[in-house]
């Protein structure tokens, strides 16, 4: 089973609440060395067989019409989730 | 200027009804590939200087307290926005 990470955020023109909401919280739980945040989305989209090029293409095609709204927010990534980064926490 | 990347998604026996919607309107649309779909959060947190090692330390436990419920997320990745893998759409 594969599976494709599709992010999106908010353009960066475009007033984002709940980023605001989040760079007024990290000072006043002791996070002071952040001076921005802005929120966007995450989707994991699962496929049968594996990630191929047609499934990323798929993916991005999605991402442009479905997932994201072309008119105040951008795709930042479309990638096969088992290439993801390790970076993860903890 | 740097910039921490900061992803949560919900906890996989956590019932995700944006996720459903965007696995029942991908076939609706042509996408007929994808057999699952969950939806989570982007946070992009921006510091002054370089992220380093303290910055990731300090963003991995925002993530924990702050930007996820634990209780029915989990943080998926805390990374420099800097070293993300280039798989971005077009």
């Amino acid at each position: 089973m594969g599976r494709v990470v599709v992010e999106v955020m908010p353009k960066p023109e475009i007033l984002d609440p709940q980023g605001k909401a989040v760079v007024g919280a990290l000072p006043r739980l002791g996070f002071t060395q952040f001076t921005g945040a802005r929120q966007g989305k995450r989707f994991e989209l699962e496929v049968d067989g594996e990630v191929t090029p047609e499934v990323l293409q798929a993916a991005r095609e999605a991402a442009e019409t479905l997932l994201s709204n072309p008119i105040i927010e951008d795709v930042v990534r479309v990638a096969d989730a088992s290439e993801e980064s390790a970076g993860v926490s903890a």
